[in-house]
């Protein structure tokens, strides 16, 4: 499978990868959603779409070896119930494919039915079917499906200039729990710890804080940040064709600490962590106290960090320095902690 | 992962590993169709359903050396749309899950993008999405979508006593065209090779047939064959909680030529094959004439071999002598060719 003048998976990354199987495909006519969003969509009606959605969990990437069979499983719907949370999209029901290793024991594969159930049930989804077959790591795919109507979407591209940058919640805390896991050097207290590792083994998706967004008609543009707050930001921009002042990067106390103590930078935590799932997003200037109140109507928050801009980068203000954030993220492929 | 007193994936094998799974699982309310058919579907209104699939390529297990990236993701697609198939549901668009090892190069790549848009377009419909990682084995987890009326439905669940049992087209083409792959010792002509070998490598799934037969409203249950016909007949027969006798095992002119050949037994081949891609499906007694104008109406045939009976069993008639069919196909983690 090798050509020795072509470049290899390994260097091209995720997301040259992603381009090049695009390149190949025939355009489905009136795709009322873009390739390149969170999600897919299929037109059910002039006002109504099919969402879907599908990720894939592997077992040698995406799991560290603390992540329990439960924990890993339910990971894998989670991680499509944030995508189907950044549009505002309920999810219905869920396919499985589930590629697994014949050393797996009876008893690892309930472990892994109990989990992928607790990832749909936590958000009002069901299971409905899946296949499985012989792998050499575990593979966890998920498919989600979901209907909403078209105008109540929160896609990338709507963001205007002006409008309020915010997120749901703080950043870094997957990127320092990751690090507590992988470098037992590390250390903290422990209840720190146990809200940087659960952050890993047990994420939530902002489904709740989504689904009230999007209701509340006020967001003009809306991603997931599994891949990290600046991936996010940048793909925001690129597909809104705008830029966006930060004037705080949003990192919880424990990663404060975590940093302060082990000599890492916070913001740096926050900024290029990934597998994190707060959504990421924009308002229009009039409709901040009435998406605030929307957000915290559900029990959640919304955080202002920064504005869109018309200069197409990310910039960060500092102490009253500005500079710029350069784009880099997690990618399949290409990184390694 | 291994637990001492636990059975294995590889021991529990595919059907089994599918039920512990399930055992697991909160079953949606209202679920129109249930476990264990071709497809999932989610009730959109009183009379229209969402359809969904999702199975799963695994290099390793599913891709004979022979066969090309392309023809491999081609077959990956192909495989959903014969399910789709047997249920009477055209296909609108699929999600790709896909997993490479880093070594492929950006060729391979390409050569899978339009594999995948083959097999999608040659059924009319799209890729609208997915998603990449890396993986040791090639994976191309595909995820069907397409939308139906709920009536229109062609079940495994529907066989009546009496009803005539059909096939789209003969068996054993498969099991034979593996053979030739894997055994350089088995001979026979060009011309018979090459048609063996392209249902192997170039399966096509029986979507026209299924459209049409679904239209006329005069089959009572239908199932897909990729486990091979004995299996079919029998997940048939338990879901309708019939049995079925058959006159006659529907092999091939080529096929009777390599068993010839190569002292094989073509009735075997036909039984017990896999990777086979016609419908099985029962007809109502006063329904085969128009069963057989809709399926010939679109270039296809219907092979009448055999009936459903009150007997819970499937039953061979050779020669005036009748025989059960043992309950045995292709299963991922037990079988090995």
């Amino acid at each position: 499978m090798s050509h020795s003048n072509s470049p290899t998976a390994k260097s091209l990354g995720e997301h040259r990868i992603i381009n090049i199987i695009q390149s190949r495909l025939s355009q489905m006519p009136l795709m009322p959603i873009p390739f390149g969003d969170d999600v897919s969509a299929v037109n059910l009606s002039e006002n109504h779409v099919a969402v879907l959605k599908t990720d894939m969990l592997v077992g040698k990437t995406d799991v560290p070896t603390e992540m329990s069979l439960f924990q890993a499983a339910r990971k894998a719907v989670v991680m499509n119930v944030s995508d189907f949370a950044s549009k505002g999209v309920q999810p219905a029901a869920a396919l499985i494919a589930l590629g697994l290793p014949t050393s797996f024991a009876q008893k690892d594969i309930e472990e892994i039915g109990d989990g992928l159930n607790a990832g749909a049930q936590e958000y009002g989804a069901y299971i409905i079917g899946g296949d499985t077959g012989e792998t050499s790591d575990l593979i966890v795919s998920v498919s989600l499906f979901g209907t909403t109507q078209k105008r109540t979407l929160m896609l990338r591209s709507g963001a205007r200039v002006g409008d309020i940058l915010a997120v749901t919640g703080v950043f870094g805390k997957s990127s320092a729990g990751l690090r507590l896991l992988l470098d037992k050097t590390c250390s903290i207290d422990a209840s720190s710890r146990k809200t940087l590792l659960e952050s890993v083994l047990m994420p939530r998706a902002r489904l709740k804080e989504g689904l009230a967004l999007s209701d509340s008609g006020q967001v003009s543009a809306s991603i997931d940040s599994s891949d990290g707050l600046t991936w996010s930001l940048h793909e925001l921009g690129r597909l809104s064709k705008v830029g966006f002042t930060l004037d705080v990067v949003p990192f919880g106390n424990e990663v404060k600490q975590f940093a302060e103590q082990n000599g890492l930078d916070a913001s740096e935590l926050a900024l290029y962590g990934g597998e994190e799932y707060e959504l990421v997003l924009t308002v229009k200037p009039g409709g901040w106290d009435s998406a605030v109140a929307a957000v915290e109507s559900v029990g959640g928050q919304l955080l202002p960090i920064g504005r869109a801009i018309k200069e197409r980068k990310i910039l960060l203000t500092v102490d009253g320095d500005i500079r710029p954030v350069e784009a880099r993220g997690w990618e399949h492929f290409k990184s390694h902690v």
